[in-house]
């Protein structure tokens, strides 16, 4: 009876669904302190959080307060039984909550409100409503606890907040990972370590061995005690790769993308940035963090960043920001028409290949070298400068997707490179990346600048993946790259569909939901691999047909016949993908004429890979 | 004769010093494409640079320019020699170019000038002086490159330009590292692998294993495929080493400082941020990324921060952001008056541990962890909260110093966390830290919890040499921490001192120039490690002296006798150390009564730590 009360009472309990719960309990800790997230949940919970906070101190301290939580006088008494969940657990992050029985909900509205007072009661369960102003609550300082929830408490609303799946991904069995229990094993379907460089021996040994000889980190910034010959011998193979003059190494590609565009657009006197629509969190950052003016033209929109361009004075210095493989789409920045704009109307362009790096172009240096795929696969140092990789000012990539370890950079003009390295602080002041890390990310580019065989059997994957997809009419988001994003169209089932897959199929592919993809276009974003066997390739299909069933998701034809959505629409067309079939060796092979056969590639690759 | 006209003629070769110029050609190039410092010197110049480019692009293509370099028509036909010195270099970063002889400069001028024209012509070697607004040189579009270059040569004229030296810290002979000759070797003085940590056994092991179990990379963000329980392990980890309910890990503490301070500012409505004037840039940059209003306190001045606080209205949010040790001085934060004056106004406190977790308190958690040393040796978990560090309200240090690895981290309320967690797009957006860097953390932050005996000797070697340094009369900016900071007080001759010790003594010491502090300033920041032996402060102290004596550097009693630099005044007392004797054992031990003896003891802990 108390339960029924506190259900419609709270509405957080009102409001959540038992796999919500579910999920909930099974997040594990984030620290010794804290308990799992239904314990997480309640101490955020406005009755329950100040309570739970009182009698926890009073367990520790020994002492007593009989006081109440501050504006709910009832409700003090009433949460002996529930302070024992907010004792600090043992530390142990790996446990996972066992949670055996379907009358979930119920038990978790016993645990977190067996003593809750009737409706009506001085303390009504109010959910935390965001004001625009926090109001101090206590005497006249300001809350802070208060708006930390208050932010939390609207990711939940709008399903925004996100629950980290613990996924440990096994080198010796990619592409299988242990889930928070060891012996729980599933397929990873949605890393971006596209090509398994991870597990690839020659990093792995590399790394290795650069750890014995020259330790874990690297001790200081560049400037100081930072600098060895294993940084220096990764900006040039980034150079190299991309054929520019220089490159330098960042934290991330993130820092890559933030430090550079808001240091290059603060030394160019009146600056104005023209950037798409979709590009990346990290450019945007750099561009607020710029401070200069902003443009932003519709994705890949050439028509509609030449007309923003003709709105400016020619003289004054712009950037065109832009990527190639945009990564929940899939789709592929005009890189050709974008820099014949550029030159047009004076500006530089900024790319980032952060999908594309490793995956693209005959030696992996991205979709911009692929583009002059035949000219590129034999041109050597210092050739002519007239490829599309040539017209593109700057680059920025990761060594953390394809490459396999961790890292960013940029490429460019000597004097550009020389100019971010002497003044961005993000890159300046910044402990540098580790000798083993380095040399790791060096290893892989050697290593992918050589062998087409990961590219070619990720390509010839994800075209297998595609292809049986549509047979079933899975609404796929249609794209010419490596991604794979399998339209859902709503927040809350998008995670539970990704959900059921890792429980009941042992398949993990992540929820994306908002702000990383708009409202309404939520998805499921397969990476395929060079990893994956076509056993697992058949479980994953036969899972999403399940699950699609099961639901009753959407289908392709669904999608089209109501007006359709983040692509998937009537009278689409599929682009042609990147990679073409002769350069996938499917019919005559431009790679030394050596026919590259389906799906067989990747496992003679992977083979010959392992340990 | 022609060098003498070119050395009158141009401004570059007028103003240097054949030191500079040798330092110049040795530096090695960054790239494949690029040529040493000379050269790359020579291609910033508004004369060379144009010249070298045009020629090099003709015999790239084979095509002949017979256009002279724009606005220049005089010099075109006169670069034909040095092209030679533009051709791309073969791809070896390791090289070093031999320097031999005395005649450097000659020899510079004639390489860089032998075909100059003669004063009064054309082209008159005009130094490029930036313009507020640089000016479109051709057509109508912005020369970025020409800016680029005016921007370096800003650097070169304040002498704030930075050349990075190639040094490469090797594990087995820590402190030593080889330069960009494997067979020269050096003494490392100035790393921030403060305590050896990086060699560490425990960690190296645990770092090998993670990478052969788990792989190179994350392959993803946390969110996404990238969150495993090596990440919650040390989440837990760092949570507990500081007492608190939770914690957070990001790429650097670059990165964890900007992202933090910025979204948190953000959060709190009308926030304010109180900042300290010595704080670091990744924090400068997070109070100014939040866009809120900032007020700066005078270093250390608690009196001027409360006169700050005193005018802001008590119920609105406010940050109080400062340090405890403060790395160029060794100044540490007034942690007790700080809290204590936040509590009076209601703000919060954004405390950076940067440099000194790992270094301070019986666990290795920082300075607010040592200040109530006895309380926190055995103090359990969820123990009474009235030290120091439980009136800190947002702790965020580095794994890349004392802990020797890399990445940084913050540690405070839950609610805050995992506000941070959810919303700051530099902690969402990236490839999370690769399992093996963050075990390898782990591992060393576990280490450090357990064993005072690297803190200990560290704190021991500081003392003597600060002590055998006062003796000699050569100045150590006073302070009460672990950092040695060397008055020199000028940016090239600190900077040739700098030099002088790697090339002629075999130590490294990296000069400390502006912006990293004041003009006027310059130091050499030297950081004793438990791996220094006392004949490695021998032959420092040596060295030391004979730099000071051969280049007449000024001494203590100099600078007090003038008014004084930087701290080294008349009347400074020299301020009482952190570790007291009691702590470090040279009285009554507080550590389990057991008296740990000068330095010996880093020797044992060092030679047991060996592989």
């Amino acid at each position: 009876m108390e339960l029924a009360l506190a259900s419609k009472a709270c509405p957080f309990l009102r409001n959540s669904t038992p796999s919500a719960l579910r999920s909930l309990s099974q997040k594990p800790a984030r620290t010794a302190m804290a308990a799992n997230g239904l314990v997480q949940k309640a101490q955020q919970c406005p009755v329950m959080g100040k309570a739970m906070t009182i009698q926890a101190r009073s367990m520790m301290t020994g002492v007593s307060h009989s006081t109440a939580p501050q504006g709910c006088p009832a409700s003090a008494r009433h949460f002996s039984a529930s302070a024992a969940a907010a004792k600090p657990a043992k530390s142990n992050v790996l446990r996972a909550s066992a949670v055996s029985s379907n009358d979930l909900k119920a038990s978790v509205q016993h645990e977190l409100h067996k003593a809750a007072p009737a409706p009506g009661a001085a303390c009504p369960f109010k959910p935390v409503v965001p004001t625009s102003h926090a109001v101090p609550t206590a005497g006249k300082t300001f809350d802070y606890e208060a708006t930390y929830e208050q932010e939390l408490h609207k990711k939940h609303q709008d399903k925004s907040y996100r629950f980290f799946n613990n996924i440990n991904r096994l080198a010796q069995q990619f592409p299988r990972a242990h889930t928070a229990k060891i012996e729980d094993e599933v397929t990873v379907w949605c890393s971006n370590d596209y090509l398994g460089m991870s597990k690839n021996p020659v990093v792995v040994e590399t790394m290795k061995a650069t750890l014995s000889k020259y330790g874990a980190g690297a001790g200081g910034t560049r400037n100081i005690a930072g600098n060895g010959a294993h940084h220096l011998a990764l900006e040039n193979e980034l150079a190299v790769l991309h054929h520019k003059p220089a490159a330098l190494v960042f934290s991330s590609c993130y820092v890559a993308n933030d430090a550079t565009l808001s240091t290059l657009a603060q030394k160019l006197p009146g600056c104005v940035i023209l950037s798409d629509a979709m590009n990346h969190a990290s450019m945007i950052q750099g561009i607020k963090h710029s401070g200069v003016k902003k443009m932003i033209f519709r994705h890949n929109d050439t028509a509609h960043l030449e007309e923003l361009l003709q709105t400016l004075d020619p003289s004054i210095p712009k950037i065109i920001a832009f990527e190639t493989v945009y990564s929940m789409s899939g789709t592929i920045g005009k890189v050709n028409d974008i820099c014949a704009l550029a030159k047009k109307y004076g500006a530089i362009t900024f790319l980032d290949e952060v999908h594309a790096v490793g995956m693209y172009g005959p030696h992996g240096a991205g979709v911009a070298e692929h583009l002059d795929f035949a000219e590129n696969l034999n041109r050597p140092l210092g050739s002519p400068v007239h490829t599309a990789m040539d017209q593109v000012d700057i680059i920025s990539g990761t060594l953390g997707k394809a490459f396999g370890v961790v890292g960013g950079y940029i490429a460019g003009s000597a004097a550009m490179v020389d100019m971010i390295r002497s003044y961005a602080p993000g890159f300046i002041f910044t402990t540098s990346l580790p000798p083993a890390i380095v040399a790791g990310a060096t290893a892989s580019i050697q290593y992918l600048r050589n062998s087409p065989h990961e590219r070619i059997a990720q390509q010839t994957n994800t075209r297998t993946l595609k292809a049986q997809l549509a047979a079933l009419d899975i609404p796929v988001v249609p794209n010419p790259s490596h991604i794979v994003p399998v339209l859902v169209g709503d927040a809350e089932v998008c995670k539970a569909a990704s959900d059921e897959l890792l429980r009941s199929h042992g398949i993990y592919v992540q929820s994306i939901n908002y702000p990383t993809v708009p409202r309404g276009e939520e998805r499921l974003r397969i990476t395929p691999t060079p990893g994956h066997s076509e056993e697992m390739m058949g479980h994953l299909i036969r899972s999403l047909e399940s699950v699609w069933q099961r639901n009753g998701l959407k289908r392709t034809s669904q999608w089209k016949a109501t007006g359709g959505r983040a692509g998937v629409v009537e009278g689409a067309v599929d682009p042609e993908p990147i990679w073409t079939d002769a350069q996938l060796g499917l019919s005559e092979a431009v790679l030394g004429g050596a026919k590259v056969p389906l799906v067989q590639a990747h496992l003679d690759a992977s083979a010959s890979a392992q340990v």
